[in-house]
């Protein structure tokens, strides 16, 4: 009687599992706790799997070592797909899939050399029972259940019940090896995008000799600051995504220098008053160049309101203050570092010291407090 | 006896309709496989679900018609959430949805307020029963079940039979609905990226006067043509991601220009020899710029190779026939009838009949033969 009531809890439980399963979007870890229930529900002294990995074309061994320790042998954990056990559920038929798990009692002594292959196989994980994984006519894994911790024997009721949750187990990481595709796709995509609209402004960079690699720096100094703002507890609550935007934003900030005039960009000494108002329109160039990308309307602010000054003297429309937008406020300050560092045709760059010193005395003129104080925070602790 | 039997085959049906679930990523297209299936397993009438919509925070009706040919009335098939089927379902303790289900006969006389509301539902659903679907303390469903065709009332136990299934149906749909935001995700960062450098090599032609909207036009004229060259059979085997690679191939072939003086860029006339010698460096310029990017490998050979010409005349490296990449053989048509039908500064742009005649001369010379046939075969279709 204890036992029945054993067995109904552990299907309740191993079923719940199974239900969750289909949430967990990491086949690793949907693996572990597989491996973990099964182990625990069943009182087993350790199971492992082995896994088919479809970009290496090997299987590769998962372990739950319940209370005994057992660990695979290093070195063992990618399986071939000649594997035995595979091999032999390869030749079975998957529509009838729930008869296809393997008793070790059954091929303890058989002669069949494929039996005694899987022996081996049996042996190296220490198992009793090994349950497959189909999908149409794929194995996508074995399951290898190490011995029950009271001695007894696995009842064939029980191996079909896990047949059965074998089936689910399949269809669940299926469904995560979906997620990883597309999130990893996605990830791709957004590399590279930034990949490309970084060669494309270096390659505007190229024009204008002396500012090589200033868009990678500014979007650093500009990260670093956001940071450190956040940190501070100075980032509003309806700033969302300041991260992502700050980041193309700084990414994008000199784009409208494309049309800027060569002789301009790449005067050999400081320009005159009317070549100064000609440069002075690449925000509202980068502005006009990005204004049709509507997911951009936030890093457009960036690029048109880089040159704001906190005190209102800045261009091009002579913001001051809370008017100026947050992401533009933060370029700024890591815009002027970078170009007062720089060497330029007609002049060195300052030191460090030199350009951290007057970006402090320009708090509450050039720049706001707020974002000059996170700067010079982050220069105390080394990040700039 | 024979009751019995068809209870333990829709169960089964529906268990097994419930284990594909989990691979359909389309909520509409899961909710109308649901519906259809209770209805063809239970023999019922019809069947609607109002599913919740959480963009539109609202409720929305679907229905399966079932050989009635019931149907929700239009304009009604948004819901409130005030609805009070709904308002009912969130009152119930949801770890007991099991008993969740609303039979008719049970509130068919009731002077309860809520449940005289409740009936006005179940009129408009035309409904016996009602099951709810949970996900935590929301409901995501209220599944309507029209009358069975025999005329008999629902058992309790099939109603707790499908309060389990609808379980696995908020499962099946939380899952589709994740997948749908990673795709959407996906979609709207490839539109980002295509428009972003769009955007960019838009402002790169504004240098180049006369060259406005070539870009666009390039991108179209060979997509329309790998189209033929496919209609043809004329695409290898082993020219994978051919349409990704040329769109994006197309969209950058012209980058290089960016490290090309003004001065020649924007020439009011032929250029001479010396200028001519680098303009020509546009190519390799462009594949420079873009090199460091892994995932343009194939991209980059459009970009580098543009200009090469089917006989060995052209550059940078005067390739001949089959030694030019496909992507680039294509481009270079695609590019040169753009060229030709466009005005420049120093000349108007030839007419379409007199650029297609050209193309078709240069067939074996300038340009490939097949692409130069694909090219034409459009041109017949009114594709260009």
């Amino acid at each position: 009687m204890a036992i029945k009531y054993i067995h109904i809890d552990y299907k309740k439980e191993l079923e719940k599992a199974a239900k969750q399963m289909i949430f967990i979007h990491h086949s690793d870890t949907l693996v572990k706790l597989i491996l973990r229930t099964i182990v625990r529900t069943l009182n087993l002294e350790h199971a492992s799997l082995i896994l088919y990995d479809e970009a290496r074309d090997i299987y590769v061994a998962h372990t739950s070592s319940g209370k005994t320790g057992f660990k695979i042998p290093k070195g063992l954990t990618k399986i071939s797909k000649d594997n035995p056990v595979i091999r032999y559920f390869m030749s079975i038929d998957p529509k009838n899939s729930s008869q296809g798990w393997i008793l070790f009692s059954a091929i303890q002594f058989s002669t069949n050399p494929l039996h005694k292959e899987m022996r081996n196989q049996f042996f190296l994980y220490n198992a009793k029972a090994c349950i497959p994984g189909f999908f149409r006519d794929k194995v996508i894994f074995a399951l290898f259940l190490g011995g029950k911790f009271d001695g007894e024997d696995f009842l064939p009721e029980e191996l079909n019940f896990l047949s059965v949750l074998s089936s689910d187990t399949v269809m669940a990481i299926q469904n995560a090896w979906f997620f990883q595709d597309l999130t990893e796709q996605l990830h791709k995509n957004k590399r590279l995008f930034l990949q490309t609209v970084l060669a494309l402004s270096s390659a505007i960079e190229a024009k204008d000799h002396y500012t090589q690699g200033h868009t990678e720096r500014v979007i650093q100094y500009s990260l670093v600051i956001a940071l450190e703002l956040k940190v501070m507890g100075k980032i509003p609550r309806d700033e969302k995504n300041l991260f992502e935007n700050l980041r193309i934003s700084s990414l994008l900030h000199d784009i409208g220098k494309i049309g800027i005039p060569e002789r301009i960009l790449n005067k050999n000494g400081v320009l005159d008053n009317d070549e100064k108002k000609e440069m002075n329109k690449h925000p509202l160039i980068g502005a006009n160049i990005l204004k049709g990308i509507d997911e951009f309307q936030e890093p457009i602010l960036g690029v048109k309101y880089h040159h704001e000054r906190h005190d209102g003297l800045g261009y091009p429309e002579g913001l001051k203050e809370e008017q100026i937008p947050l992401i533009a406020q933060i370029i700024a300050v890591a815009d002027a570092f970078d170009a007062m560092t720089t060497d330029r045709s007609y002049r060195k760059g300052l030191t460090r010291e030199t350009a951290i010193r007057i970006i402090e005395d320009e708090r509450n003129k050039q720049f706001n407090p707020v974002i000059a104080d996170a700067f010079l925070n982050a220069c105390k602790k080394g990040k700039v």
